[in-house]
């Protein structure tokens, strides 16, 4: 199977703004988030990229999105119904073809030149199945993500069979369903917010949505349509040792910058000037 | 001399996005830059702001000035001209009246509680005149700022009278005419980024700009007005021990981002964070 459309969510109300956002990158180019994000998802082979906004901010999305504008497909979400809502209204841009799903609050950062979507990708269009990346994370953080149970495979590091999927678990719930064999103690794997989804989790999606109440609507969500996909279709994790950074949380922005520079070729710059601020901040303290 | 007018420049090219960026202030509250300027110049007792601005960014600006919003005058700077031109292009709205003036690329921090704006508020009420804020800055420097020459004020550590201006000197130049008795060797003062203006700073920039040839308007700037004040009233300087941090420049954000948060509340915090992501990639680099 051959991967050539992706999908951005990025009409949440805390989280429109973000993209739009400028940073630069580990190239040493000031680019928008946008921009950043585009350029992985074209670099892994991707052709067509539809963007779930706010209805009203394609123009400011597409003002910031450089040359990769011309394979942009806006797709606004009317109504601030949750995640599995804004995934689905991107039905007819996806059609019956799978495709590349990141979300638009965060940024990857890997500690070498490889690419962090490329493994994704790889892994889907050779087993020809939905692939979630997912990471090691500590129990204290289950209240941020989607989480996956199922085992390792064998004869590989790093890529697990899904058996569940479970949305923000408490640390009761995790440990009877969630522990995976072989990870370090107190540790889960988590969504890292990068997906290859098959058509399927469309078709579960609309069912759920179409089955909710209208005031449960935001239940629906990628997780919960994953669960459903786990006991029907072969679904695999491929676990990243690379960082992502969620860009709503205080000091998100800082830290994906600190960290895109830490792991790009302005390093010493970047240590120099975070340097002198400590130092100019701690002289001005002994004054 | 009641100073009720602030006027903020962000028409340049590689300006007009700046004051859209998100920072957290030293409070630990999420702003864009716009609403950190505004709201200094606000506390500082301002109670109007015109904003030269590139035409159709009105809107933009609006929805990030959040409680400002009706202080705001938007004046749309027809043609890239120039800063002289841009500062001239809201004569109507500044009148005869004397005026605060900020740059739309930068951000000022202080180190205590202190505001930067009010200091310099003060002197221009109490002497009456035109006031600059200054700061002592190494000759390797000289070719970003603007420099004045002048003498220190007896019986003040940081007040100057201004005699001259100069627009980005060379060295030889600058140890000619701008060296200050008193001043570390090797310094010279620079201009911060923030000014009291009197209106015969508008009545100045007018004929010079009506005297300038078509193709060297952009010559015609703050400084070269100011230069010509300096010969016909009283105009002062008050050195700056804060921080101005020029948005513009590359990582000007993240060190502005920094330095807000060192000297802010957020400070043990983000120096967490920090030595976080150094030891994630330091850790990286020895695996």
């Amino acid at each position: 199977m051959k991967i050539t459309k992706a999908l951005i969510t990025a009409a949440g109300r805390r989280q429109r703004t973000l993209p739009l956002q400028t940073l630069i990158d580990r190239d040493g180019v000031e680019r928008s988030v946008l921009h950043i994000l585009l350029n992985e998802v074209v670099q892994a082979g991707v052709e067509s990229i539809g963007v779930v906004v706010w209805p009203g901010d394609e123009r400011a999305y597409a003002a910031v999105a450089g040359d990769h504008v011309g394979r942009l497909h806006f797709v606004p979400q009317s109504e601030p119904l949750g995640y599995g809502h804004a995934l689905y209204a991107a039905r007819d841009f996806i059609g019956d073809a799978p495709f590349l799903h990141l979300v638009g609050d965060h940024l990857y950062v890997q500690r070498d030149s490889q690419s962090c979507v490329q493994p994704v990708m790889e892994v889907a269009q050779t087993a020809e199945c939905t692939v979630s990346a997912v990471q090691a994370t500590r129990e204290s953080l289950l209240p941020y993500y989607g989480v996956i149970g199922g085992r390792r495979i064998q004869g590989h590091s790093d890529l697990y069979r899904v058996d569940t999927v479970m949305e923000k678990p408490t640390p009761t719930v995790a440990e009877q369903n969630l522990l995976i064999p072989g990870l370090r103690s107190g540790h889960y794997l988590c969504f890292f917010g990068m997906h290859v989804l098959t058509p399927t989790v469309m078709e579960i999606l609309g069912r759920q949505l179409a089955e909710a109440q209208p005031d449960s609507m935001a239940k629906v969500t990628l997780s919960s349509a994953l669960a459903e996909l786990s006991g029907r279709e072969q679904y695999l994790a491929l676990e990243q040792q690379n960082s992502r950074y969620d860009l709503g949380v205080r000091y998100g922005l800082l830290s994906a910058q600190v960290a895109l520079a830490l792991n790009g070729q302005d390093r010493d710059e970047v240590l120099a000037r975070l340097l002198e601020l400590l130092a100019q901040r701690d002289l001005a303290g002994v004054r």
